[in-house]
């Protein structure tokens, strides 16, 4: 019997017809997103009818949905790291197996971390706008040779912007309760998170979980004119408090591509002093076909092929 | 006798007094910029009355200025690399000692490059520019990992350039014809001009002197969607060119720091994917007051002290 794969993800394989082509050649038969959407219950539901495998987006892989495609549905292969849309106990229950793309988002977000915290230390929002504006106006930046920066949170995304920031010279400073010290290099230094509050003059988070880590208290606790950076989670910051530090001249100015809702449209946007980037930060075309290629990859796998 | 030290530089010490102190702490009298921009001949002839040693801008140190202020001027420090307004053969005649700060600007020039560089790819300008006006709009960018970029020009900015791309998992390629293959790196990949056009998704000048690299020509024998980087000199480029290749979409991105006039206003002012900043590669804290320390330690050195 030919293996049928159903693909989830509304881009799947555009920018690049590699993964498609992988699957075709291990003889797979191929049903593609009907609605070039994220699907509903409804729709998924309809879209696993008959389907060995799932390349899976966000959409919702419940109970419910799991328990319509089993026996069946035997793998299912997100692209992406989050499994928070799955079920991951009633797909156990089911005997359906469940894999993931840890590695793929992590260039593109270190990447994009690095060019958000670059522009803000060298005002290029603003100069590109004067000069385009027809004002030819100098004025004075920041390098990172020397900075001292604090990574709240380090995986693997906070350990590759730790790379490149040692790279430009910058002295990398840990915090991560989770932290196994002994991992770490002699040029990254594990701090308490007041000690790195205390003495970075860029923060940038790269934490999992929804806890709040950077309240009032915590803003009070940071240097004159700090950058925050935040790629991992709008939750990990008290918004009021960001907001009323920017207004105090506390933090001189934020990136943040993850919000408290999205899309977003609160207060950060009428900030000159806040880069805002809409979620984008695995959206790169390495980056979407490393995740494409290895859950089609990990699918094969889970699929027997 | 108290030495006495003129300075040129309009913003001389302006954001950190250290460079000052230290002329101070050796004894020497410092006699400001009475003006706070750059002199004009007359104003430096006058400027340079009874002084030994001159902390070095912009200004003309053409033979006039050099014969009125000698003999008693011993020694000019420039601030920065560039010697263009100093004419060295009559300094030499008049046994005035002339230095400058080759090593000043290495790092804030390659940094805002990198920075201009994850700027285009990331699309960094039109997307926060979205997201401020209300529209949250995602769009796929590029990563540096395996990217060929091609460096024009290979000295000590260049090199610099070769090893933040690196730390990014960029492949380097290398043109510069007064180039000695023996001191590359095994991954920095010497190639001809044309060879390097054919190749490069990213290409980036660090070259010296006012020769036209990049005309009709050269565009042609680009890749489509290549992105074009410019910290170095206007003349480099083809002005009319690269407009024409803006207009094609044979260039898809451009970054230009230096200009064929300047302060620019000419056509790059109105594209969108032309990411401009006024002549600011050097417009750090960092490097200035490097650049200002080096000189007044030159400076010394050269008055004896």
């Amino acid at each position: 019997m030919t293996l049928r794969v159903a693909i989830g993800p509304s881009s799947f394989a555009d920018e690049d017809p590699a993964p498609r082509r992988l699957l075709e050649t291990a003889g797979v038969e191929v049903k593609e997103n009907p609605f070039k959407r994220r699907l509903n219950e409804a729709e998924i539901i309809d879209h696993l009818k008959d389907v060995d495998g799932l390349v899976a987006g966000l959409e919702p892989l419940n109970r419910r949905v799991l328990e319509s495609a089993a026996p069946r549905l035997k793998a299912v292969a997100r692209v992406g790291i989050g499994m928070t849309n799955v079920d991951l106990e009633a797909a156990q229950a089911l005997g359906i197996k469940v894999s993931n793309t840890p590695d793929g988002p992590v260039n593109a977000v270190a990447e994009l971390t690095l060019a958000a915290l670059l522009a803000l230390l060298r005002r290029l929002v603003p100069t590109n706008a004067a000069l385009h504006a027809g004002q030819w106006k100098k004025s004075i930046g920041a390098g990172l040779m020397g900075a001292k920066v604090l990574l709240i949170g380090y995986g693997r995304i906070g350990r590759r912007v730790a790379v490149l920031l040692r790279a430009f010279g910058a002295k990398v400073l840990v915090y991560d309760p989770y932290l196994d010290r002994g991992t770490l290099r002699d040029e990254e230094l594990p701090v308490t998170l007041e000690e790195g509050l205390d003495e970075a003059e860029v923060i940038s988070l790269h934490a999992s979980g929804d806890t709040c880590l950077l309240d009032a208290h915590a803003f009070e606790k940071m240097r004159d004119g700090v950058l925050l950076l935040n790629s991992a989670r709008g939750e990990l910051v008290d918004e009021q408090a960001l907001v009323q530090a920017l207004d105090s001249g506390k933090v001189a100015g934020v990136w943040f591509d993850a919000f408290w809702q999205e899309p977003y449209t609160g207060p950060l946007t009428r900030y000159e002093q806040a880069l805002l980037t809409p979620h984008t930060g695995t959206y790169t075309r390495q980056c979407r076909l490393d995740m494409e290629t290895t859950a089609v990859q990990n699918l094969l796998r889970d699929l027997g092929r």
